[in-house]
């Protein structure tokens, strides 16, 4: 299996990208690397760092789409970046998957124009891998699509759930509505109409709204939402529990004996950061293209690429692309 | 200045709603109360725990609107109820404003149609005040209106920033525009026709779109969001505040050596919690209708009330009401 890895995307490129390749290389037999980017950077870095290349080959990529260009210019100006370059070999058949950690919008566009839809998904979406008190649930979709239809969050159900069962092993996933209230009749004229389609949709485990006061606490598996409230959603999430944790972290090192009362329970409270680390899941994976495409976490190390190979690799040989393509063909929605 | 208080709304009513109203009045010798609920009860509860009624009027409402009762019961079968009593004499001019900490959603039905609107408010919002880093910040529409059109989203802003310039003193308040990113094109369809419009828009002072991730942090007064948006916000906020923070309690309790880590840092671990404290805010006004109506958080205790009371006395002494409808009317909206 050859996964092809963007190796100019994220914070902590290229450097972090090529020591992550080298981790999963060594743990993992069955795959083969490819790495986009400017080849002698590339190599220059490698063997500085005595990094081992056995089985990454190197694509040069000259350029780089950075944070600041607008998605579009991948298809325009920045052909030649090592996102651009890797999702063209993806969609020639020159790699099983394409992992990036750089720009998510450029990777959105790139991967729907590119890799192209699967027959039948009306639209990709970005459905990260978030931590919970059951220990993870998926946010579908998170961004790519700002205004849906409700048939789309019936297939963002769909995908999200063929997803969470073959690469996580979550058997017959719960699938949610991300409503701010339980009751069926919660919600605005988009809620009320997917409810309505999520109740009476087959092959789905419907287990109704899910109020989002609750997703930090389990209980769901597969949570739907249109690309600007799962947008909200992460964020909310993620600032509220940044914030708080800085809270704690500040008390914690306020003075001598507040750093003495912490270390005591060190290894608890590395415990919750743990928890709440989102290297453990690695990213999202962009569901309903036609190839495996993952987007790692813009600020990804290497443990979190190298986790996001791992998932990729089972995104792959699971055949989750041929699996969401067989349900949606079957519920009759690629007409 | 006479403050109508519902004392069956809420999960520890009647009694914590007596008491609170009896510390409102030590505290403030401009007030009287007028407590709405089963007379019998309330002067039996009062005088068995020795709670002084001095400048409390209690008004015999036999029954009670309860949580799951549909809100329009308000004005059905539940007209006899501690709740639509106040919000009639409320109407009526029998008090200068009502505060309940009952059914939210009976508590809008009701204000809407008993009170009715100011002249030209399209829809009345709710709206939270809420912690962060900053201090506080309003969050408006927060589930009164699940479908909004822009023209509302703006009404919201002008009525916002009213309420925090008058009652919470911040000078020439910073509105923001909950969304998914800071640039001008970011959101859905009804964030870019809101941004189009709020740029342009007299006397709110914009500071553009504003991400929830950076909610905690501060550098907004006014947040502005249709009620469906907002509710999530809210609900995400509380969730995932909740769940850390028992984490980092489960870690203080989980042993005596971790609790005599925790014990060292009491005073700062408590800061934080007070930080975090919806109690103190008092919960959130009603906005929109022609008198002051309040929501005080459905758990409140007794000083959650007295500063419900604290609040709704500025809301009724600095005119808010008066300065929405010259607001509204100003900018041409009440046509």
């Amino acid at each position: 299996m050859t996964i092809i890895v963007d190796g100019f995307g994220g914070d902590n490129a290229p450097l972090e990208i090529i020591k992550g390749c080298a981790m999963a290389v060594e743990k993992f037999d069955d795959i083969e690397i490819v790495l986009t980017g400017d080849e002698k950077k590339i190599n220059e870095i490698a063997s500085n760092e005595g990094i081992s290349m056995e089985r990454i080959d190197v694509v040069h990529a000259p350029d780089v789409i950075e944070m600041s260009d607008h998605p579009t210019e991948l298809m325009k100006t920045k052909k030649g970046s090592s996102m651009a370059v890797g999702l063209s070999m993806l969609a020639e058949g020159r790699g099983d998957a394409m992992i990036s950690a750089g720009s998510t919008g450029a990777m959105l566009t790139g991967a729907t124009l590119i890799v192209k839809r699967i027959k039948g998904v009306k639209r990709p979406a970005l459905a990260p891998v978030m931590p919970n008190a059951d220990g993870k649930f998926m946010l579908i979709d998170c961004g790519a699509n700002a205004d849906c239809r409700p048939e789309m969050l019936v297939q963002f159900a769909h995908m999200g759930s063929v997803y969470m069962k073959n690469v996580l092993g979550v058997e017959n996933p719960r699938v949610g509505l991300a409503n701010i209230g339980t009751e069926e009749t919660k919600g605005d004229e988009l809620r009320k109409a997917a409810y309505e389609l999520l109740k009476n949709e087959p092959n789905i485990n419907f287990i109704g709204n899910f109020e989002t006061r609750d997703i930090a606490e389990g209980g769901v598996d597969v949570l739907v939402a249109d690309g600007f409230t799962g947008n909200i959603i992460l964020k909310t999430y993620e600032g509220v529990a940044t914030m708080l944790s800085g809270k704690f972290k500040g008390v914690f090192k306020k003075n001598i004996i507040n750093k003495l009362g912490a270390a005591v329970m060190l290894k608890d409270l590395n415990e919750i950061k743990r928890s709440m680390d989102h290297n453990e899941y690695g990213g999202a994976p962009f569901l309903g293209v036609r190839k495996p495409v993952f987007k790692a976490h813009g600020s990804s190390k290497a443990i979190t690429i190298c986790n996001a190979i791992r998932l990729t690799r089972e995104f792959v040989s699971s055949n989750v692309i041929g699996k969401i393509a067989e349900d949606i063909s079957e519920s009759g929605q690629n007409e």
